[in-house]
């Protein structure tokens, strides 16, 4: 049973997910610093922008675990391999999909089915950025694999509440998935 | 049985701990931002300073797992229930000292028996870090239980290359654990 406010499954599924996103930003850090080397400089910028958005979206779940006090086992799934940035881009879009197809529907139907409107914000949050990460590290990988940086059209903003992720020359007025200001977005 | 370089046992306690030391990572980004918010400056900046020398363990672990990939299962432990700064100082105890008195001796004597050379190493660098980090949050707890910051004297310096911490005006020529140049590493 769960010691939380949330029913025993849906808060393995928070755990998980927390371990998810935390291993997703530790490898866009370590993949940024190897497309840094690389001389792939907006490829770069582009996996430490995603690596917050994955920041936001480990926060959001621990925090919806905080009547939580003890040490639990975490079950989650990553991809591992690193190599030079085509492969990292492709382990990348290996996670994202997998979150995208799988992971997180599956644990949206969970909160959904457990009545727990909490969790599945925070579900639902997440799924609509890797999304987006999915796209952009696909087309991320079209200029590497010819041996180009990708092209960056002005910044990578992220939403520090949802995550949201999108490139442009200045932040939307409010966040399209959650309405926070995009005063408040943060620029990479 | 293993893809990689590794025994398949070792391989998995690798895997085990680059997830624990990513969520470690991310639990002390989200702890620095709630230190910060109640005044604790200097406990933030531990905090801070902390995550990075797991983002150095995580990324030893992961490096060593090159020649994978695909997706794994991960089983890692992370306590849980953020709270105020001194709850979480007791958590960042909690898993300090879960991976100086259990994990990481465990991991070192299965790497050993497994004549697994390179993942005995990548232990023994975050072991003799965690020693010190258990060290030091204890520490910063005594403070803040009296509702000071705690007081820093020069800076937090981390190693980039085994992560090792420590506070002083100058960081030291050599590493001590692992012979890096003094002058490479991260000020905080
Ligand atoms: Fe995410
Ligand atoms: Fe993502
Ligand atoms: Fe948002
Ligand atoms: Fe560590
Ligand atoms: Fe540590
Ligand atoms: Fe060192």
């Amino acid at each position: 049973m769960s010691q939380s406010d949330h029913p025993a499954m849906t808060e393995s599924a928070l755990e998980s997910s927390y371990g998810g996103e935390s291993m997703a930003h530790m490898r866009y850090l370590i993949f940024a610093d190897i497309a840094e080397k690389e001389g792939f400089k907006n490829v770069a910028r582009l996996f430490r922008a995603i690596a917050f958005a994955e920041q936001v979206h480990a926060r959001n779940h621990f925090q919806r675990l905080s009547k939580l006090k003890d040490g639990k086992k975490v079950v989650a799934d990553a991809p591992f391999g690193p190599g030079n940035t085509s492969k990292n881009l492709e382990l990348a879009i290996m996670g994202e999909e997998f979150e995208v197809n799988e992971m997180y529907p599956t644990y949206i139907e969970m909160a959904k089915f457990q009545k727990d409107k909490e969790a599945e914000i925070s579900f639902r949050y997440a799924l609509e950025a890797e999304k987006i990460h999915a796209q952009l590290f696909k087309e991320a990988k079209k200029y590497v694999d010819q041996g180009k940086d990708m092209p960056i059209d002005g910044f990578i903003w992220i939403c520090p509440v949802c995550g949201h992720t999108l490139i442009a020359k200045e932040p939307p007025n409010r966040c399209p998935i959650c309405a926070a200001f995009g005063k408040d977005f943060l620029k990479f």
